[in-house]
């Protein structure tokens, strides 16, 4: 099973990725728990070119292929051959945050991001939880958390890119019914987890 | 005028893009002249990605996708800007070098190359100019050259490799006989120069 999980910043996505790979081996399953940007090497320093410097660094089209070219890596060096070796694999983003954040910025790249896609990735995860929550609690919780000055760049444009985003997360559940599940994302991380167990 | 130099390593074509600048000044126009992969700060750090470590660091799709990224970044803050203030821009590579280097090492990748061209840059020099050399000479020129050693991944690959390459870049003028000048590179500098002054 390839699963990603997907929301804004602070929905608490990675929590619930790492809770639901302890429920997994728990399981008796071989899990691979890995994150994007990044997740190999190579995907990591190109991570790097993505998270740090000013917020006009780089054109949105050129983020697309950076988040491309380090996706192609992600998944050629840690991805499949984990699914070919018969472990899970739980990933903290995937092609949907690429698909979310670029079309929330300016709508006419989602097409682009699909092509790049298609031309260069192909595969979907099998199952995309999509953590819903407020922009306001979400926006909140990641102010309070201690993140890297450097990768601030994604999250301090306010909360009304984040209601863009949020409402971009939400729309993936109509557009791919048959592998995105919305889970509510309030209250506790325990309680958020036993929805993703249920909804698994 | 956007101008581009091709052809193997240590054919030339550093030296030649400089002295066509060189001529173009001399006869009053503004010259941009810049280089690939890298001529502006942002795909300079990219190319620093390519160059350096060890030759499998990436697959030839990622390289791909980061020599277009690159690319992109290129044309977007160097080149365009340049050819709408008026200057002219030439280029040591551009998209001939991705096209010719990964068709020869998987003549299956020229069509992906193609297709990222299509979708992401679209535009094409105005003349390219191939200095056609014989590889045994220009392997010769390129291992004396004081090169640095990161950059090497791409100079050592051998004779053979670079005779693909030698007809990849022939392959072109006939390919793009509109845009392609095929210019002979032996014998001085200057005798080139010469050649390609005369072809422009």
């Amino acid at each position: 099973m390839f699963i990603s999980f997907e929301g804004i910043d602070g929905c608490g996505k990675t929590t619930q990725a790492r809770l639901l790979a302890d429920t997994l081996r728990e399981r008796g399953h071989e899990v691979v728990l890995t994150r994007e940007p990044g997740g190999s090497p190579g995907a990591e320093e190109i991570r790097r070119l993505l998270v740090e410097g000013a917020g006009e660094r780089w054109s949105a089209e050129t983020e697309c292929l950076l988040f491309t070219a380090a996706r192609r890596d992600h998944l050629e060096r840690l991805i499949r051959p984990a699914l070919l070796a018969g472990r899970s694999v739980v990933t903290d983003r995937f092609a949907d945050s690429t698909r979310v954040y670029q079309g929330a910025a300016r709508a006419e790249l989602r097409a682009l991001v699909d092509r790049l896609h298609a031309l260069m990735i192909g595969i979907e995860p099998d199952l995309t939880f999509v953590i819903d929550i407020d922009p306001n609690e979400a926006l909140q919780r990641a102010k309070n958390r201690q993140s890297p000055m450097p990768e601030d760049r994604f999250e301090n444009r306010g909360l009304g890119f984040q209601r863009d985003l949020a409402a971009g997360f939400r729309a993936l559940a109509q557009e791919f019914p048959h592998r995105v599940r919305l889970i509510d994302g309030s209250g506790s991380p325990d309680a958020v987890a036993a929805r993703v167990r249920a909804a698994l």
